[in-house]
């Protein structure tokens, strides 16, 4: 039996790992969750799942989840505040597995906590990969640690890496839906609404992710975790647009062979593959419906309509902070636009700005990481005021 | 250094192995080399390849085979003429790798004398699985041997098996073009002629083997073969329809996931994996082109409208001798409606009364094997005549 930790476990992936922990009846017990506010979600996980201790990221929500805690009539694990208390739980030595699920830039540290404890990390949080991820790599490497991860589209590539060895790799291969502007003239792009831009046609998700996957930046973001999670040049990393989202991702060989991993769009999949890697457990996910398939399309991605899968290439290329800056610039830039403060088309231009006046150095801690995310975000608010 | 064998060499598949040998410089020597008479092609390939020895299936063009020899300024190999000589050279203790790519029934014996012999087999030849899979996969465990297929489905569900164990495979998932007669109304079936089955739309190759794509009972011997070579239930085995030919064939493990090999159609691809496997080497293939590829259709078998697909199941079910049965009937009726003596569906039905008038015995030995395809000739030449 091992023991697992859930960071950010009132979340999407926090709810769908408890699914597969459930499913998958005595392989995991949960030695721990952490959450940053939601305390009914918290409560409830806690009288199911029994763990040992909690954390709760924002510190003065602790009163109401002990108070959530009684009415539920559950015993209260042992409690720790703020994100300290979320990083401790993250290193703990009691745990084996870490999903790193929480939103953000709070993912960074528990991430990096856990990797240093030598732990497997099942990554679901992506901004730790785009602003850390030379730092998080070096870091599993030196202290044993493993970095699985269940984003779909890195899932799918760990999978199909398995066909081959790292020297047989030609090309990785991510997939793309193509967000919901896919088809729409670049002339259209100055007017798109943020109601327009929040409306993704395959994925429900978060509101700055569902801009990012409009602007495509996501993607660009998703090549620089791969990256490296996989050790691969930038220049060996494709992005293709294939809209059915069938079609995770893939590798392209030294051969010609190319192997692609395919499914129902089913997070439970990719978390339970990063659980139990390297063994495959039966999944109650329904499979893919091959009468429902059809049609697969696949295009290459149209880079003068959507400029910021670029500026992550060039981001990769001048190394160390600049993927932090990139990141933050684009959190800014997706903010004020969603604000109504900016155009769609000024989010690559605030980025691009924010990347040229950067000036990088080594991603080497995450202090430096976060310094560069700091003047990331000043510099972007500012560029835009004087925009 | 290794040196190979090829049973074939004058054929298709022979040929592009001889391109993979010369692409791979100094990594295979070329042992020896069977053909059964094209003497001018076998001529030319010991001008370049200097093999040791040769063999003429067809003893009768050993004495032209020197007569061409001398005519390039060649210097002779040493020559062995008839079946026993292919099937010495097969088994010669000097080369490790035999690649077995004769035409029909003619690959049986030598496959088996090469597996006995305790080498790799990279099998080209379908027929030898198809009709006596059970007995060489056997004897290849048995003696330390290994098939490798080279066939672009088996190929690609062998390389996608390396994304898992083989007990966490749920399923094999045979991709078929679905043949000239995919979009063909039931009801015009019995007008098909031999010129509009000879038509197909993806792939040029021999006479039967494009009416068995027509008919799809190609594919039904496809799951035959991969039932043998990848130890998987007939059940287990899916046949999907997929005219465009890019995804080679997939595999679904037990957790969802589905891995796949892509590619475009060249046959050095899977040539070059066998005979380099577990090592993946540089390909000269033209890598796929993803601007080209555009849409991938899927779709279920219409089983009614190609119940050959459904007699390679049974046949399979019902067990030993069947598949040579199944195979040596459509061997005849192919022929028969080549020949213009009966009508394209004429074909299953004399498949299906031979399959009915079969009582299967164990193949445990080509002789067994040969016996049952000797009778199945005779009763479904019988059967076309009596009808």
């Amino acid at each position: 039996m091992k023991r697992l930790t859930i960071i950010g476990s009132t979340g999407s992936v926090g709810k769908n790992t408890l699914r597969v922990v459930e499913h998958l009846q005595g392989r995991f017990e949960v030695f721990g969750l952490a959450a940053r506010s939601n305390v009914e979600v918290l409560a409830r996980q806690v009288a199911i799942f029994k763990p040992r201790v909690v954390a709760l990221a924002d510190a003065a929500s602790v009163d109401s989840f002990v108070a959530e805690c009684r009415r539920n009539g559950a015993a209260c694990p042992e409690i720790l505040g703020g994100a300290e208390g979320v990083r401790l739980i993250a290193e703990a030595p009691e745990s084996d597995v870490v999903i790193s699920a929480a939103v953000g830039a709070a993912g960074l540290e528990p991430t990096y906590a856990a990797l240093r404890a030598g732990k497997r990390v099942a990554l679901a949080n992506k901004e730790a990969m785009v602003v850390a991820g030379e730092l998080l790599g070096k870091t599993a490497s030196q202290f044993g640690g493993l970095i699985l991860p269940v984003d779909s589209e890195h899932n799918a590539i760990d999978q199909c890496l398995r066909a081959g060895k790292q020297n047989e790799v030609r090309k990785l291969i991510l997939t793309a839906s193509g967000g919901p502007f896919r088809t729409t003239p670049a002339e259209d792009f100055g007017g798109i609404t943020p109601e327009e831009a929040l409306n993704h046609p395959t994925w429900k998700m978060g509101r700055r992710i569902t801009i990012d996957s409009a602007t495509l930046i996501n993607k660009g973001f998703e090549v620089i975790e791969a990256s490296w999670l996989f050790n691969i040049p930038a220049e060996a990393i494709e992005v293709i647009v294939h809209p059915q989202s069938v079609v995770h991702s893939m590798v392209e060989f030294v051969d010609g062979s190319i192997v692609a991993q395919i499914g129902t769009a089913d997070m439970r999949v990719p978390i339970q593959y990063a659980l139990t890697y390297p063994e495959r457990l039966v999944s109650p996910v329904a499979a893919l419906d091959w009468a429902s398939v059809t049609s697969l399309e696949f295009a290459l991605p149209d880079r003068e309509k959507f400029p910021c899968i670029g500026m992550a290439y060039q981001a990769l290329e001048m190394g160390g902070t600049a993927p932090a800056v990139l990141n933050a610039a684009d959190e800014i830039a997706v903010g004020e636009f969603l604000d109504r403060k900016i155009s769609f088309t000024d989010v690559p231009r605030i980025i691009r700005d924010t990347l040229a006046a950067h000036d990088p150095v080594p991603a080497d801690s995450v202090e430096a990481v976060l310094e560069a995310d700091r003047w990331a975000r000043e510099y972007a608010t500012t560029s835009r005021a004087s925009s």
